[in-house]
């Protein structure tokens, strides 16, 4: 593993030494998690002239072997207690003889900032963008096995809640079984906050579980996501509370379900992600639901739940071979409710089978 | 409760007027909830040189009373998708004709602060830093009150798990089970994840539960809280599993308890917050455990679970009345387990009775 975290490193070196400057310090914790492994809270990376640091403000806890940092990391403990590791890392990259370092501006406060340049006020502060963000766009196989075993969970989670009684019990309820059933089944944690939302609640994008009890007739809607070794998925899925959906239901329900198939049926390398979420929203917009709709049809997944690249209609830049994305389009009725379909994938090439589907819970229009 | 949002307001704006800028930005989220009550997420408040608003990036959800913001604010919702309100609110501060604007630097990236400076060029960009954190401070009864319920609510949830069995039990169930019941008693949420610690972990701040099952002859110490209508509360305890504490449990925990309160004793308007921390601190130092204590005895809670004051050795500043803290000493063995104990009180003047304990979970030492 600490050869894929010492190649991850001299990628990003490059892309600075190009940019010129001769160190960079990383700040942004999923970008440090990147890039050095499991670290403790705080703890930021120098990629230093002479020699690379991870530095924390206190030792790291003893940790199982999966959760540790890249051992052929030094890691650099600060002294005294209460300091900002950037800034003693910007500290220690002039002590190495940088005259330059790249900061994450997208990070890093304006006042964390000016702190850097006070203690190294030699060192000429440059900015890195979005670098890390963009090597982390296209995962290898050990990082898309780590979210197949979290989309995994998510599945069993959700198919315990449906065997179960639903009606009368809360949204909030739900939710926090929901969240207690992944962690049963291996996952860190959730991936995000996990969203149930009922009735007319339903199908709108992060609703946040309410007091709200479920009832027959319902439109139920979840959303929820396992965190395992630090990877993020997320599943969506619509249900009709009761024996029979109504016929608005079920035409309102086979169009999300057309337009998330559109969605990822576009899904091959190469494809703009414009165009992929131009394939699932204009079902949608044709249907005469062009107000109805979400800012975005989907989202890269990783580390973070809401990583590059973006499928929305402003989106710059295609897909390459494995990347995650969810692709989630949805409809939301106000004061009816409606539906979400959210899937997290794979790109794959056709003859690798296309795209990769990770969360397989059926997306038939099941009534409980 | 409009008129308490409006004073607030009106006493950042002399702040800032004084400092020189007509203007402010307030982007942090609590400070934004302090200042114009509960905001969509993302939402900024312009206190404008001619009117306040609320900027948002979409319209708030359907909200139940206690949670929309302040209806004397004006709401101003962007109008194109995936904008920065932060950046918005400053072309609408330049617009109202406001040539300086406060910025909270401290919150702000370098990179969202750079975009604020290109959309008003005109406008020049001063600092508020800490400004609101410490109108923050001292709390209003209403504040205190919304603690108050989320201590009791917190006292519930860990009563409970006490007369549940806890043996052959893993710190991430117990957590979870914590987690579930705050909200059963009605909390919002967890103020903070919850932590459990059982046996070598037991009295690590902020330790995350593991897999690691309750054992007899463990301490094991839960640290929990909850929030209510924002307002975050701690309490911790440590107790000890089976029938009866080893003698050096017994120790330590009476030397934790008595560090404790002696902080709790501490704690009088205008006592300096570096003699709270002594007052703990210098207990277990005697009893030789310097090495073994955390960085610190006690922090301000609110709308956030780690506010000002500090109480650390090196902390500037006093007391005053109507400051919730958190006091929570503690020590830590490696490889053997310790104490902590924690409790959410207000400080109060003699007069009134002296400090106000909210957590009321007992701190007997219980075999459990």
């Amino acid at each position: 593993m600490s050869e894929v975290y010492a190649v991850r490193r001299t990628r990003l070196r490059e892309c600075c030494n190009a940019g010129g400057s001769a160190a960079a310090l990383v700040s942004r914790p999923a970008n440090v998690r990147y890039l050095a492994g499991p670290a403790p809270e705080g703890a930021v990376l120098l990629l230093g002239r002479t020699e690379d640091l991870l530095v924390c403000a206190g030792p790291p806890d003893d940790r199982a072997p999966h959760n540790r940092p890249d051992e052929a990391l030094r890691l650099h403990v600060m002294p005294g207690i209460g300091g900002d590791p950037a800034v003693a890392a910007a500290g220690l990259a002039a002590g190495q003889g940088a005259d330059s370092l790249a900061v994450e501006e997208h990070h890093l406060t304006v006042a964390r900032h000016r702190e850097i340049g006070s203690v190294a006020p030699r060192l000429r502060l440059a900015g890195i963008a979005g670098a890390v963000e963009q090597l982390r766009v296209v995962k290898d196989e050990e990082e898309i096995s780590c979210l197949r075993i979290g989309a995994e969970i998510a599945d069993q989670a959700l198919g315990e809640l449906l065997e179960s009684i639903l009606v009368g019990r809360t949204e909030r309820h739900l939710a926090l079984e929901l969240e207690r059933r992944l962690v049963d089944h291996g996952a860190d944690g959730p991936a995000f906050p996990t969203s149930v939302a009922t009735g007319p609640h339903a199908g709108r994008p992060g609703h946040r579980p309410t007091d709200r009890r479920v009832e027959e007739g319902d439109f139920l809607s979840v959303c929820l996501g396992a965190t395992y070794r630090g990877y993020r998925c997320e599943i969506g899925r619509t249900f009709v509370i009761g024996t029979a959906p109504a016929d608005w239901q079920i035409e309102l329900y086979d169009l999300v379900f057309s337009a998330q198939r559109a969605g990822r049926e576009s899904l091959v390398p190469g494809a703009a992600c414009r165009d992929v979420d131009r394939a699932a929203r204009q079902v949608l917009d044709s249907a005469g639901y062009a107000e109805a709709l979400p800012v975005l049809t989907g989202h890269g997944v990783g580390l973070e739940i809401d990583e590059d690249p973006q499928l929305t209609p402003a989106a710059m830049g295609k897909l390459d071979a494995c990347v995650p994305v969810t692709v989630e389009p949805g409809v939301h009725l106000p004061g009816r409710g409606g539906v979400r379909i959210d899937d997290t994938l794979v790109v794959r090439p056709e003859a690798d089978g296309g795209p990769e589907l990770l969360t397989i819970t059926t997306k038939e229009l099941l009534a409980l």
